[in-house]
């Protein structure tokens, strides 16, 4: 099939013109997408993709929808932009929306344009509230990509940003599957990663230390989900040294997990939360800080020194309302849920019962990865950490044709649809994987 | 008057919920802002206020643009959002229309969410292309809140985030009202601060400086208009050493000046141009950074190690080209080229001939700045550097009392009107400033 010529226009003058995020740019050869509705898109060609990407993990309420549609052009009409010192409507009931669903007294939000700049802004609260200056973060994590941001994350992405001067420490997380401390179970693996936290807090001085940033389910880097007791006892670790918790929840907030916030799976309230895509599956930029009284206060008569143009933007923060109403109404948190643990999750099992490149499935909702291997046994990964290989391409290239998008990072595939994909669009989905799986199974010994 | 049921609902909402930018919290009382159109904009009271700010300088094009609004409505219905590793017809088109304005072979362009995001990009960029560290800017400027942009910032917002680990050295630019250089007129300031900034460049040492970052009109820091015998020596010096020059156009771009560019004032292509506000007037969250070919190829093979979910976001750069084709139709850079050289700016001279308080008038375009002063002959500031006084919050009571919304800085007030202010509209503004001005006259000596 040939590109349509408004696809055609819209690929020379990408490649001639725009510089894209983390990619040598004379490579590149990027599908163009024209149109997209739920849980499909479709790309420049006229070819139907189930989205088991969401795109980068965002559009948790699917595409388009018609209802979040309706109210960016509501508010287009009404009132596009006002500065952040004003107050306005729109980002007032997102803001009463959002703390409505935060666990404890995290109630207070402050509006930014995305992930990385809400990152960016818990760091400087948590280290001016504690008076401190250092972050502890896990290796495989992914916080965003400004300085900061990019310096806290813990994967290959940092590498050609870290002159070393930011005051991020990295420490291992819980992982059983690629063990750091040798555990043969959950059990262990908790304490065992728990031990090895409050060793590193010892050793590092906890007098030094202003914050531990966690994705509450970590998820470009594997999707590996967190025992209740592991977040619990990192809570009781901040809790003794007065160090700050920060969930990042940016793209585990907001449905992904069954769950308004990831966290709630844990009975932990973090200090501050942070979010983007799904609080609008991204229609309009925004992304934000959620911050408890306590931190709060410590601002309420001393100025706090950050800030953005786009802070609270009434286009943005409308799209939030209704995304937020939306999926309240159409039970589209319940449904990631259902989905999740009746379709999506014991048929990705299944597959992996099958199919020997899978080495392990992960997940929970809509938010599920498959570690893929060369060998079960020896758990070698189909593609090394940092980089792709044959298998993966190959792969994902089988996904394509059988009409799926997916959604990879190293050796891993995640199937991270939309929330409110149905019983048989995760059919669909699953079939489309079990005949690509067969691709990676050829590579395997 | 009150405030509507409406506004007073968002008010108590913001009170509850909402954490302001560069602010104490407990001590704000924000405005509501219900509606604009123009150049007007509707506070909760119904109090209709000529817009002189243009929100934070952002709203070139004016309020609610029909154009504008519509692309908006219509790239909604269409496709809200891509993820940034794909291709799209509204993303392609407006990289072409900034790539066809921008000056030289600046003709690739990576979108961001707004200006600090592009700064911490384009200093990337300037990092890995030199392979040095060091960046050099000036005091008096602002270049965005997130941690790299906001140390390269010379202004008192910096403070709070200074570790001293960022790598950032200020140097003294040229302002001859305030000269640091003891210069008695334009030449000689242009002459002893270029002198001025080579000897920095020696002593720093050439070979550790990637970027020198300079806005090409400082916006907020005062709009002090360089000659163009200084830019073009900046950029003398930056190709003496190997050192790229990033002119930061996020204020001034996008027709402030009465130029599509405010770097054309002065015959001089930077390596990279920084750019937000203007470029859609903020409609929809939306900056980015415009790439010489040298630095571009740097990246053709090397993965450049940034990114973020929104770059190059549908939705924002569908404002983009409606709002660069709407000011292309409809004469907007030209209007307020004319509307600033003849009607705002010898306005505000004739004030200033009237004003003991207006020590200076600067500008150009739509982009004009009032230096207020205790004294016209010891240019004792209103306000301290970095603070605010009751002169000055009295004067913009009175501002506002007239009808009009200024944008205020220490000891400055700024005209900052959109783009396609009317004289009409530039006459009634220049009278409400005429009745306020006396309030700060009473503080002179």
């Amino acid at each position: 099939m040939a590109l349509s010529p408004e696809a055609a226009r819209a690929y020379e003058l990408d490649r001639k013109h725009v510089f894209h995020s983390w990619s040598a740019q004379a490579t590149l050869t990027p599908t163009v997408l024209t149109s997209a509705e739920g849980c499909y898109v479709t790309d420049g060609e006229g070819n139907r993709l189930l989205d088991f990407s969401s795109m980068l993990v965002n559009t948790n309420i699917g595409h388009q929808h018609p209802k979040v549609v309706a109210a960016i052009a509501e508010q287009a009409a009404k009132l596009c932009t006002v500065a952040p010192h004003f107050a306005n409507e729109a980002r007032s009931e997102a803001a009463r929306l959002i703390a409505e669903r935060t666990p404890g007294d995290l109630d207070t939000i402050f509006f930014t344009n995305g992930g990385a700049d809400a990152i960016e802004h818990a760091v400087r609260m948590a280290r001016l509230h504690t008076g401190r200056y250092k972050v502890l973060s896990r290796y495989r994590s992914y916080h965003g990509g400004t300085e900061t941001a990019v310096n806290v994350t813990g994967d290959p992405r940092r590498w050609a940003n870290d002159h070393g001067n930011t005051g991020t420490v990295h420490f291992f997380g819980p992982f059983l599957y690629r063990s750091e401390f040798h555990s043969v179970d959950e059990a262990q693996e908790t304490e065992r990663a728990l031990a090895h936290l409050a060793r590193t807090i010892e050793l590092e001085g906890p007098s030094t230390i202003a914050a531990i940033v966690l994705e509450s389910v970590p998820g470009t880097a594997g999707i590996m989900v967190p025992t209740p007791e592991y977040m619990q006892g990192v809570r009781e670790l901040c809790d003794r040294h007065g160090i700050v918790f920060i969930a990042d929840e940016v793209m585990a907030g907001f449905g992904r997990t069954g769950k308004w916030f990831a966290i709630e799976h844990f009975d932990v309230v973090p200090d501050l939360i942070t979010f983007a895509k799904g609080v609008n599956s991204g229609y309009v930029p925004l992304g934000g800080v959620a911050i408890s009284a306590e931190i709060a206060a410590t601002f309420a008569d001393r100025v706090y020194p950050g800030g953005l143009t786009y802070s609270g933007h009434p286009l943005a923060t409308a799209a939030a309302v209704a995304t937020i109403n939306a999926m309240a109404d159409e039970g589209i948190v319940e449904n990631a849920a259902d989905i999740g643990e009746r379709v999506l999750g014991p048929g990705l099992r299944e597959l992996a019962s099958r199919h020997p490149s899978v080495g392990e499935v992960r997940g929970l909702g809509m938010f599920w990865a498959l570690e893929l291997v060369r060998e079960q046994a020896t758990k070698e990964p189909l593609a090394p950490y940092g980089g792709t290989s044959p298998a993966m391409g190959e792969l994902v290239a089988a996904c394509r044709a059988g009409g799926l998008l997916p959604f990879v990072n190293f050796n891993r595939l995640h199937a991270v649809p939309p929330c409110v994909l149905t019983e048989s669009e995760a059919k669909e989905g699953l079939a489309i994987l079990d005949q690509a799986l067969t691709v990676a199974d050829a590579y395997t010994s």
